[in-house]
C-alpha cells in the first residue's frame, strides 16, 4: 500500500517535522516543533527548537531542547516531553533568531539546564 | 559574534536542508536534497531525498539516498557523494511521491543497492 512519501509510522521528512505538535508529559499539547538542528556531519538531530505560541503567555519565544528530552509518541501523533512546564518556562531561549549562537556557550548551557548529555 | 540561527559550521536547520546542493566525486554539483527522513524514535537522518533537476536528463525524479552515502564537505559548502554518476542512473528512485513506500521492500532495497549498512 502506498503511503504519504512525507511520513511514515517510523519516519518522517524534514519539511514535515516543522509543525509537529509538541505534549507535556500528562498528554496536554503545549507547542509545536519549529525546527530541528542536524549535526552536519553525522546526520544526527540534536536540537528542537520549539515555539510555543503564547501558550506559556511569553509570546513569540523559542526553546532549543535537546532531541533526546523528546520521544515520539505514536497514540498522540507528535512528540512528548517530560520536562515540566514549570522548568521550560526558565529555559534557555531566544527571541529574535539573530541573537541565539548555536556554536555559542548558551547553547552547551541547554544541555546542561536540562540534565542531559549530548 | 551572533551567527544566523539557521545554520552554524556544524549544525544546520532543517527548513534549510531542503536545496543544500549535492557534489560527486569531482566537486561537480550533481543536484540538490530535497528533503531528509528522519527517524522518528531515534532522531537519526536515515535518507536523503534527491532532486536532480533534470542534470541526469530525467527530468524531476526522486532519488532517496542513504544518508551515509553522503558526506559533508565544508569546503564546497555542501554534501558530496561518493556514488558514480552512472550508479545513480540506475538507482531505485520515484517520480510521484504517491508511488513510493518508506515502510516498503523498495525502501530496504535502497541499502542493498548502495551497499551501506543502514
Amino acid at each position: 500500500m502506498a503511503q504519504e512519501a512525507r511520513e511514515t509510522s517510523t519516519l518522517i521528512g524534514s519539511d514535515k517535522v516543522d509543525g509537529t505538535a509538541v505534549y507535556d508529559a500528562e498528554g496536554e499539547k503545549i507547542g509545536s516543533i519549529e525546527r530541528v538542528m542536524i549535526e552536519k556531519v553525522s546526520g544526527k538531530v540534536s536540537f528542537a527548537v520549539l515555539s510555543f505560541g503564547g501558550f506559556l503567555g511569553i509570546g513569540d519565544d523559542h526553546y532549543p531542547l535537546p532531541w533526546s528530552s523528546l520521544k515520539y509518541n505514536v497514540e498522540l501523533g507528535g512528540y512528548q516531553t517530560m520536562v515540566p512546564v514549570e522548568k521550560l518556562k526558565g529555559a534557555p531561549k531566544y527571541a529574535d533568531e539573530s541573537e541565539w549562537d548555536w556554536s555559542g556557550t548558551r547553547t552547551r548551557g541547554v544541555s546542561d539546564y536540562y540534565g542531559v548529555v549530548m
